[in-house]
C-alpha cells in the first residue's frame, strides 16, 4: 500500500518521515523578528560546514589572551613602580619569563590537543586521567571563569566607554547588559557567523599592534622615539622584594587562557581538526610572545610610565603615530578587543557545559544544539548569568577579576597533571619525554596558581584591570567551586534516580499483561462538552461511568431529569456534598472506585471550555485545574480534557505552536 | 446486586452517595490553621438554622448606621460653625429634618421589605420595575458604596487609634489591612457567628450612648451640666445661607445607610424573615432617632462645641461622667463601633454580589457559598478590594468618602422609584398611598442625593470624618458606575456566548453517532514510562500509533533497534527533525495523521515523569509542556498525559487534595 502525502513532509520511508523547512516558518510577530536576528535555522547535516577556519578560530578563540596585551604590561610597570622608578627595568625579565611559561603551556597543550582530537579540556583531561573529583573542579573551576571572564570584560569596556563619554555614566548597567546580549545574539547565529562577526576587529587590533611595535622599535633604535615624560614620579614605597617580582609575573601571565579555549574547541576547527587547532594555538603563542616582547622593550627602553589620564598604549601611539588617525585606529581597537574578550568565553563555556550535560551533571538542556546548530542553551544560560552579575555588581565586576586567575590556572594545573598520568598509562614512543613536557607544564601552571592566590588571599589590591577598587580574596573560590560541585553531583544523583525508575526491567512480565483501566465522566452541568466528553469517554472504553458532585440538590434534580435522553447509556451515580466541597467528594469516590473496580488505572474524563481569552478563564470555575493537579500526584489516575472551543470548525489548520 | 461500601461516604440509595464530614478533615498544617480560624464547615441543611435573631441582626447591619451618631452630629456642627456660634441653634432643626427623612426612608422601605420578602435590595426593585440598566445603576452604585464603607471606616477608626498611640503612624496601613483581615475571617465563620462576635460592641455602644444622653438629659434639666467651654472660637467666615444648612443637613442624612443593608438582606432572618427584618428597621430607626435628637438637645442646650483635641462626645462623656471609668467605656465602645460600621457591607455585599452571579452579571463563584455557608467568594472578594484601597492610598482613604454619599442615595432613589412603579403594575389594597409613601421617599433621597453631590461636585471641602484633608469630588461617581455597568454587562455578554456554544441542540445527530479517535503515543525514549504509555494507549484503542520525532540520529536508531522487544506490536513512525525541534513537525504529523485518519479525535498520549521536588521539574525538557498548551487550542486533540510516579505504589491512599 503506498503510504499517503503527509503535507510539510518528505518520505524517507515507508515508516520514516523528514520535516521541511517549511515548519519552521516563523508565524508571529515576534518569532519573525527572532528569525531576523539569528537567522534561518541550519541542517543537521551541515553541522561539519559549521566549522571555523584556523583564522576565525584564532579570532574566535584568542581574542581574550590577544586583548591582554592592551593591559598586562602596564599592570606589570604599575606593580613594579611601587618600588620607584629604577625597578622598572624588571618589566623585560618579567616579560620573558612569561614568555616562557606561555611557550611551556603552549607545548603541555599541543600535546593535549592531539591526544584529545574529540576536544581535551581541563574536564575531560583531569577526570579521565585523575577521577570524578578531580574533573568536576576543573569544570566548576571554569565555570566560575567564563562567566566572569564575560561579565568583567564587558563592564570594564563599558567603563572605558564611560571615561570617555562621562555622560553616559548612569546607563552603565544598562549598556553593559546591552553589550552582553549583542554577544549572545551574534553567538546564537552559529559558530560560523560569530566567527566571521569577530574577526575583523581581531585582526585590526593585531595589524594596528604589529605596526605600532615595528615603528616603535624603529625609532627606538634611530633613538628618536619621544614619549611624554610623568610631570612626577611618586616617591618608592617597596623595595624590590622576590614576592614584588612574582606578584608582577602573576599579572602578565593572564596571557594564558586562549590555550585552554583552543583545546576545548577542537570539535570547531575543520578537519583535520588537531592539527588546525595545533597550529592556531602556536599561531597564537608566537603572535603574543612578540607582541608582549615587543611591548616590554618599548617600555624599558623608552622609560614609559602610565599616568593617572593616560595609558601605556595611549602614550606610546602618541610616541609613535602623533595625533594623527593612526592613533585613534589603535585606541579604538583596543576597546574592540576589550569586548571581543568576553568571545572566548562564549565559544568554550556552552561546549564544556554541554560536555557536562553529557554526563549527567548539568541539565540535559545545555547539551542540544538550537536551530543554528551552536549550543543555545549553553550561550543563553552564560549571558544571563553574566549579565545577572553585572545587574547586581552595578556595573563594577571587576572586584571579582582576582578569583578569575586562581581558577583557571588550578584548572590547567589539574589538566597537565592529568596528561602526566595519561602517559604513563598509555605509554607510547617517547612517552617519558611527552610526561616530562607535561610535568613541566603542570608546575609551572600550579607554581602560577599559588602566586596568584598567595599574594591576594584576603583580599585585593593587585589592580589587574585599571579602575579596580574594592575586591574580593580568592578565598572566595575555596566557596563557590565546592558549591558547584555540590550542585552537579545533585543533579547526577537526580538522573540517576530517575534512570532507575523509568528503566526496562529484565523480567518484563508486569509490563506485558494488558493493562485494566475504567473511564469516569465528572458531570458538572449537563452541556454540549458534557456530552461530547461521554461521547470521547464511550470511544474510548466500554467501562463507562458518570458521576455528578451535587453541591446544590436543584442542579442535581435537573441532571437526573435530563439523563435519560442525553446520558447515552452511561451509568450516573450522584454524590452529595453537604458541606459543598468539590474536589474532596470527587477524589475519594475516584479512590474507592479504583479499589472497587480492581482497575490499574482511572481516567477521568474532564469537559474542558476553552475561552477566546485570558479573562474569560476566571469566569469559570478552576475545579477541572484543582482536580488535575490533585491527580497529577496520585499514582494510578490519568485526566484528560476534552477541549470544547467556542468555535468547533472541523478543518483544523495546523495548530499554532509556542516556542520549544 | 448490593452496591459495595465506599469508605468516607453514606449510601443514599442504589446510585447516590453522600460526602461525610471526615473527607473535610484538613490534613495539611495550614488547612488546619484555616480551620481554626473559620471552623468546621456546616451541612447545607442547616441552611435555615444559620440565620439571626433580630437582636443579633440589629448589631450586623446597623452598626454602620448606629456609629454615624459619633460623628454626623460634630461634623454638623463643624459645618454651621462657619456661621458663627449662634449658628449652633440651627443644629436642632436640621436634626429633626434628618429624623423626619428618616421616618420616611424607613417607612419606605418597610413596604419593600412586605413587598419583595426573598430580599429586596436596590438592584432587584430597581432591575424589576425600572429595567435592567436602572438595576445595574443601582448595583453599581452599592458596590461603590459598600467597598468605601470597608476602607473608609476601617482606616479612620485606625486614625483614632493613631492619634492616641502616635508611635504607631508608620503602621498605619498595616493595621488597617490587618482589621480589614481581621473583619473578613470573622465575616467568613458564617453569618450566625459574626453576628455573635460584632453583638456585644453594639450594644455596649447603645447602652452607653442612652446611658449618658439620660443623664445629660437630666443633669441639663438640673442646669448641672458643664460642658468645658472652648478657649475661643475663629470668627464666623460665611452667613446662614440655605447652602450652608443644606450642606449641614447632608453631613447628618448619612445615619440612613443601615435600611438598605436590612432590606438586601432579608434572607439572613429567622423566619418569618419579612415580618422581623420590618421590626428589625423600626427598631433602627427609633433607636437611631432618640440619640440622635438627644444629642442634638444636649449639644444646643449646653452650647458643646468641639475643639481640636477633643470630640463632642468626647466633651459631652466627660461632662456627664467626669473623669470616670464610665467615660473610657463610651469612648472605646465609640471607636469599636467605628470598626464595625464596616461589618455591615459584609453583610452586604456578598449578598449583592451573588445576586448579580445569579443573573450572571458578575463572576458566577460569587454566588457559592462556603463551608461555613457564608457567601465567602464575596467577602474575600470585598476584603481584597477594600484592603487594596487602603494600601493604594496609604491608609487615607477618608478623601473617598463623599463619593458614598452620592452613589448610595441614589441607589435609594432608584429603589424607592420603581416600589412606586411596583404598586402602580400590582394595585391592590390602597395601592395609591403605598405609591404616595414610596413616592415621598423616593423624592427626600433624591433630594440628599442631588445636594450630596451638587455641595461638592469638584473637590470635596465637607469634613464629614475627621482628619479628612484633600478629597475627589462626586464627579468622580460618574465615572466609576459607568465602568462597573461596562464590566457586568460584558461578563453577562460572555455567559451568554459561552451558554449559546455549549447548549444542547435540539435536533442531536451529531451528538448521536459514535465518535471516531485515533490514539498516537509520542515516544522521545524508550524507557519505562514509554511502554506504560504504550500500554495505556492500547486500553483505549485498537488503533494506536507510535512516533518518534528524530533531532538525534542516535538515540533513533536506539528506539528501532528495540521497537520489536517494547513496541507491543504498535506501528512506529520515525520523523527525522533536521532542524533539531520537536513541536513544529509533531504537530503537523498530528493534523496530517487526523485528516488521513478521517478522525475527529485524535488522543495524543504522553508519557509524563513526575518529579518529586519542583526543581527536578527544571532538569527534564518540558517539550510535553509546550506540546500541550499548543494542542489546547487546537480543535480535534485531546493530550492525555501518563504520570509516571518515583515511587508508583499499588495500593495508593486518598490523593492529598488542593484547596478548591
Amino acid at each position: 500500500m503506498s503510504r499517503p502525502k503527509y503535507k510539510g513532509f518528505a518520505r524517507r520511508g515507508s515508516d520514516r518521515l523528514e520535516a521541511s523547512l517549511t515548519l519552521e516558518e516563523p508565524r508571529s510577530p515576534f518569532a519573525r523578528l527572532w528569525r531576523v536576528l539569528v537567522g534561518v535555522p541550519i541542517h543537521s547535516e551541515l553541522e561539519i560546514h559549521e566549522r571555523l577556519t584556523k583564522k576565525k578560530a584564532l579570532a574566535v578563540f584568542s581574542s581574550d589572551a590577544l586583548s591582554s596585551v592592551a593591559y598586562a604590561p602596564q599592570e606589570t610597570v604599575v606593580v613594579l613602580l611601587t618600588a620607584g622608578a629604577a625597578a622598572l627595568f624588571w618589566s623585560l625579565p618579567i616579560s620573558i619569563a612569561v614568555v616562557i611559561l606561555l611557550a611551556i603551556v603552549v607545548f603541555s597543550y599541543r600535546q593535549t590537543i592531539y591526544a584529545y582530537p574529540s576536544g581535551g579540556g581541563s574536564y575531560i583531561v583531569a577526570k579521565q586521567n585523575l577521577g570524578e573529583t578531580s574533573g568536576l573542579i576543573a569544570a566548576a573551576a571554569l565555570w566560575v571563569g567564563y562567566i566572569l571572564t564575560v561579565s568583567v570584560s564587558i563592564a570594564s569596556a563599558v567603563d572605558q566607554l564611560v571615561s570617555a563619554v562621562p555622560s553616559l555614566l548612569p546607563l552603565r548597567v544598562a549598556l553593559g547588559v546591552c553589550a552582553v546580549a549583542l554577544v549572545t545574539l551574534a553567538n546564537l547565529r552559529g559558530i560560523r557567523e560569530s566567527g566571521s562577526i569577530f574577526a575583523a576587529p581581531t585582526y585590526m587590533f593585531l595589524a594596528s599592534m604589529f605596526l605600532m611595535v615595528g615603528l616603535g622599535m624603529f625609532h627606538l633604535i634611530a633613538g628618536d622615539l619621544v614619549v611624554t615624560p610623568p610631570s612626577g614620579l611618586p616617591p618608592p614605597v617597596a623595595a624590590v622584594t622576590p614576592f614584588l617580582l612574582l606578584r608582577a609575573f602573576a599579572v602578565g601571565s593572564a596571557v594564558m587562557t586562549g590555550t585552554e579555549a583552543i583545546s576545548n574547541g577542537i570539535p570547531a576547527f575543520k578537519p583535520p581538526e588537531s592539527r588546525n587547532a595545533a597550529q592556531t594555538i602556536v599561531a597564537m603563542a608566537v603572535i603574543l610572545a612578540v607582541m608582549f616582547l615587543g611591548l616590554a622593550m618599548l617600555i624599558v627602553g623608552a622609560s614609559i610610565v602610565p599616568t593617572e589620564q593616560e595609558t601605556i598604549i595611549s602614550l606610546l601611539a602618541h610616541g609613535v603615530f602623533g595625533d594623527g588617525w593612526l592613533y585613534y585606529v589603535v585606541q579604538f581597537s583596543t576597546v574592540l578587543i576589550l569586548v571581543l574578550a568576553a568571545n572566548t568565553a562564549y565559544a568554550d563555556f556552552p561546549r564544556l557545559a554541554s560536555l557536562l550535560a553529557r554526563d549527567n551533571y548539568a541539565p540535559k538542556q545545555l547539551a542540544f544544539r538550537g536551530e543554528r546548530l551552536a549550543f543555545s542553551n549553553g550561550i543563553l544560560m552564560l549571558g544571563l548569568l553574566s549579565a545577572l552579575l553585572i545587574v547586581v555588581f552595578g556595573g563594577s565586576t571587576g572586584a571579582l577579576l582576582p578569583l578569575y586567575a586562581v581558577a583557571v590556572f588550578a584548572a590547567f594545573t589539574l589538566s597537565q597533571s592529568g596528561m602526566v598520568q595519561h602517559w604513563r598509562s598509555v605509554r607510547g614512543r617517547r612517552w617519558q619525554l611527552k610526561a616530562g613536557i607535561n610535568g613541566v607544564g603542570a608546575c609551572a601552571t600550579g607554581l602560577v596558581a599559588v602566586i596568584a592566590a598567595s599574594t591576594n588571599f584576603m583580599n585585593r589590591d593587585l589592580p589587574i584591570v585599571p579602575g579596580l577598587s574594592l575586591g574580593w580574596g580568592s578565598w572566595l573560590v575555596l566557596v563557590i567551586v565546592p558549591i558547584f560541585i555540590w550542585i552537579f553531583r545533585t543533579i547526577k544523583a537526580h538522573y540517576a534516580e530517575s534512570e532507575a525508575v523509568t528503566a526496562l526491567p529484565m523480567d518484563c512480565e508486569d509490563l506485558d499483561r494488558p493493562l485494566r483501566n475504567v473511564v469516569v465522566v465528572p458531570i458538572a452541568r449537563l452541556n454540549r462538552p458534557a456530552v461530547q466528553a461521554l461521547r470521547y469517554a464511550q470511544a474510548l472504553s466500554n467501562d463507562v461511568t458518570a458521576v455528578h458532585v451535587a453541591t446544590d440538590p436543584r442542579a442535581a434534580r435537573e441532571i437526573e431529569e435530563k439523563w435519560p435522553i442525553w446520558g447515552r447509556g452511561v451509568p450516573l451515580t450522584i454524590v452529595e456534598s453537604p458541606y459543598r466541597s468539590l474536589t474532596r467528594p470527587l477524589l475519594q469516590y475516584l479512590t474507592e472506585l479504583r479499589r472497587h473496580e480492581k482497575a490499574e488505572t482511572v481516567t477521568v474524563v474532564l469537559p474542558e471550555y476553552v475561552p477566546d481569552t485570558w479573562w474569560q478563564h476566571l469566569l469559570h470555575g478552576q475545579s477541572a485545574q484543582f482536580l488535575k493537579l490533585s491527580l497529577l500526584f496520585t499514582p494510578g489516575f490519568v485526566v484528560t480534557s476534552v477541549p470544547v472551543h467556542p468555535e468547533d470548525d472541523e478543518d483544523a489548520e495546523a495548530p499554532l505552536t509556542l516556542h520549544a
